[in-house]
């Protein structure tokens, strides 16, 4: 009897029928799962573009000719997935609705532009998200652009070579925006850079963007920051983007980076619940309300793991994993949570790379949720092997229990090593003691006896223990009038530069120079990076001076933050 | 009375005298971080060399001109050093007894002959290890060194320059012997590898090696496996390396790599307990079995979080940890435990990296652990974009509880990144479930939107959760006689070699020619890396057939096998 029931039931798992909408990431990675998992079901995938699981994150590198043969864009043509994975795939056709009482679709064949009606038993959405397109006058000009998907690239692609643009301004300084600009830059273009906020990288704190746009405009890319774009206009045949009290830029192309929102008109038209973030809502299944729909990728909303507050995670990296989860909850029932993103992202920019896990501070701040901060400066491998390069960690984690809220990490080298440790720290709500057990592999080439992140652990820890108070860059114009800035480098860095109004004590002379500094100031120690400021302020602190601070970051990130907010000042 | 109480002792703490014996990576660790905690205990370090905290793992790139200025070997010296922590740094000074009843050491200058003792309140061990080296005949002859510090480095550099050497021979074939065999290689050297095992690098399992085995011959470096030195000779000034059952290899230098053991002869001496692995026996906090000695670095033993057995360690990134965990339980009292080392190490082999952590299959056996492996080979970012390399990432995992016990890695990019994530999650005793969800970060030129160590967690799930059968290399020849052999590669690809007496079916061809496959034999699948052989296997035995398997790491690493036990057997 228990035996039949079994029996009877696989039978019918057996002959389910699939929809999948939309064959990108999420799509993609869905159908190929239940194939796995179930080579008798029937799987239908309709996708609105020619093209499925193609190199979505590659696009801006065939543009900027990085990437050469169009052909590698393509993970899986239609036919070849629709082989290998006896799927049904269906490009150039466009789902249109969706009826979740008689279960089916309504499609549209874009290419003949016929319309039929496609029964499921369980449904997957995977729309994605679109490119935001303002209504700013003059929008409609030809050479202005947004970036999605192949057709876009193509498009792009051909404008730029045919128009022979010499002239290329792009609007949002995100990770593509700026993947954008160094694309246009490599092929030879002079671009600009215009974003709203006062930093690119909407992601990443601003003393990390400091680093990032000074390296940018060493580059050659003009930055335009705090600034509105206001609409478009073509005089003479030459295309201008006028902004907001400044002059307008030509432009032979522009292209419009200035975010994406979730395709969610199905869903809703569907009567599907819509969350708070204005995304799809699903549970811990990937289930919409409705039990037969499933939902994964940029158009579904999630509890962010650390505020809990529903997030829309627009990354391609959890959207394929959420395939694989939707697939196993779909063919093997609902036993496999999804946990959420810690929208871990990175981005190239020349030389420099740009990643971030987790909140970052302004984000902490707008949830009200407590925070203190550790940023260093490490090696990329040891400093006596040849090749070492600078790099950057910022860490924000809980005052009451460590737990690591975030991390940011910039740096020409090991970036994306470190910042995959800090984000696996970060997912399991590990904390910062983690860090500094992490046994990270060690051979001059590779890191150093103790690794950057080591070292973010270890100067978290010590402030957290209350053996290092440190002041951030933005803490700075709060401090007390009579504080008395120590310089700790040696004369040959300070010649070099320093804060107005520091003194200079050499680390190695403070034991030596003690009555020189003045018991009843506020005292705060600075060196280039921090590790001697820290010596410093132990050295003081243990002599009995009572209220001595380090700068966190040190001159290094003191100058570029300086510099900045120099720059954005000149601006007004 | 309380108040009273702490300031007392915390008045006794300060005049604390420690005595630290040996200043390269713990010993330098504990004295640097005991000042930071107490700036004002007296501090005196002991070094029977010249160099305190130089770049021990630097020395063979020293030799091999890779680092070509050698004032970079010295992240400090020992006047920096002094000067910078307020120690009182002896150089040049061996401790030759410690009596733990009176609390002293007595010590001897080495450049005066002055003996005198010292007493502590402290101390501290960090003798390290020695090199090996076995009392074979002719081992006197000039020519024949053991690399271990400075002192060592300066006579190999020099010895190779003035006698103008042109062959090298290494004995053993570990870490340290292959980076010497690199280096020597630098330097125009024709470099020989003898290693008594049938394998490089005992750490790692037999087909990762062959990997590396297989790059190294393709460099030009000649190994020779399971081969024994008998001794050496010198025969018309020419040096000789005499071999047991083979021709004696002419060398002008010899270096005998074969391995360290720790120094435990003061300790010893001293009466501390000395531990079932020979290392110095310490508790979780370093300390040793006299309450006022602690011990770090490569003399000590501690349990082994995977085996839980006594184990010594030979890694400066542990010895680092150990110094600041030591200093911290000396200066605020015994409160930080250390957990132990999961032996994460890494090689740089010309082009290759070669990574581990963990326990290797070899030694899970020997323990009679139980395990299970997975083998995956992957890109080292988007194949898409340019310079993508393929890796090979081996893990193991309980078959109870998915733990993961070890992993492998090697490849030429991007090898070191997976290592670290995978020795993070072995060291917080996590499972092959949080591979398949590590967030890890994704731009095309540093990763995919799988990352290898995702799709290792994923094919470990399959194997652990039997959607997945695999046969690993060495069980190839256990298999049933009537087993039928399907290579689902392309014809391109068969062409180009197969296993003997496989039959070629592709995948893509499978789901049409079932009728092909006889339904009474066991099958072994076959693909290139894995992966097709996989899907393969879905389609099989969702069709009824159950006896099917799939070759772990596909044919790539089966040819990479066969080929070292063909040349292994052509020895005989």
């Amino acid at each position: 009897m228990i035996l039949q029931l079994i029996v009877g039931n696989l039978t019918e798992m057996k002959n389910l029928k699939y929809i999948i909408i939309g064959a990108v990431a999420g799509g993609a990675s869905t159908a190929a799962r239940l194939r796995r998992l179930d080579e008798q079901a029937e799987i239908v995938i309709f996708e609105k573009g020619q093209y499925i699981s193609y190199a979505n994150c590659g696009l801006p590198y065939y543009i900027g000719d990085i990437i050469k043969d169009r052909n590698k864009l393509f993970v899986q043509t239609a036919s070849s997935f629709a082989l290998r994975f006896n799927a049904d795939v269906r490009v150039s056709t466009e789902v249109t609705a969706i009826n979740p009482t008689a279960k089916t679709v309504t499609a549209t064949n874009l290419l003949t532009g016929e319309e039929y009606t496609e029964s499921y038993d369980k449904l997957v959405l995977s729309p994605g998200a679109s490119p935001v397109r303002p209504p700013l006058t003059g929008i409609q000009h030809e050479g202005i652009f947004t970036l999605r998907n192949v057709a876009d690239t193509d498009f792009i692609k051909a404008y730029v070579a045919e128009s022979n643009a010499r002239k290329a301004v792009v609007i949002g300084a995100g990770f593509i925006g700026l993947e954008m600009a160094e694309n246009f830059h490599e092929l030879g273009l002079d671009v600009s850079v215009v974003e709203m906020s006062n930093q690119i990288l909407a992601p990443v704190d601003q003393p990390i963007a400091a680093l990032a746009q000074k390296h940018l405009r060493e580059k050659g890319i003009q930055l335009y920051l705090n600034t509105a774009v206001t609409g478009f206009e073509k005089n003479d045949g030459q295309l201008k983007v006028q902004l907001k009290d400044r002059a307008a830029l030509d432009a032979d192309v522009v292209i419009l980076s200035i975010g994406v929102k979730p395709d969610t008109r199905l869903a809703e038209d569907a009567g599907l619940q819509i969350g708070q973030a204005k995304g799809i809502w699903v549970n811990e299944y990937l289930q919409t309300s409705d039990p037969d729909i499933y939902a994964v990728g940029d158009a579904i909303e999630f509890p962010n793991p650390i505020s809990n507050r529903p997030t829309i995670t627009f990354l391609a990296g959890p959207a394929n994993k959420q395939g694989r989860i939707c697939a196993n909850n779909l063919a093997l029932g609902n036993r496999q949570e999804y946990k959420g993103s810690i929208n871990t992202a990175i981005v190239k920019l020349f030389d420099l790379t740009v990643g971030t896990a987790g909140m970052p501070v302004k984000q902490l701040q707008r949830e009200n949720i407590p925070y203190l901060t550790a940023t260093i400066h490490g090696n990329s491998h040891a400093g006596y092997y040849p090749g070492a390069q600078l790099m950057s960690i910022q860490i924000a984690f809980s005052p009451d229990t460590g737990r690591l809220l975030s991390a940011q990490v910039i740096g020409a080298k090991g970036v994306d090593k470190r910042l995959d440790l800090l984000s696996s720290v970060i997912k399991n709500n590990g904390t910062i003691y983690e860090l500094t057990e992490l046994e990270h592999a060690y051979a001059p080439p590779f890191s150093s006896a103790k690794d950057p992140v080591n070292m973010a652990g270890f100067v978290a820890e010590n402030i957290l223990l209350e053996r290092l108070k440190v002041v951030d860059y933005s803490q700075l114009s709060s401090m007390e009038d009579d504080t008395l800035l120590i310089d700790v480098r040696n004369p040959g860095e300070v010649a070099a530069g320093t804060i107005e109004g520091a003194v200079n004590i050499p680390l190695d002379e403070i034991r030596s120079r003690l009555q020189e500094i003045p018991r009843d100031k506020p005292l705060l120690i600075f060196c280039q990076q921090g590790m001697r400021g820290y010596l410093a302020q132990r050295i003081l602190v243990q002599n009995g001076f009572s209220n001595v601070s380090n700068l966190s970051g040190g001159y290094l990130l003191w100058k570029a933050c300086q510099d900045e907010e120099a720059l954005l000042a000149s601006y007004s």
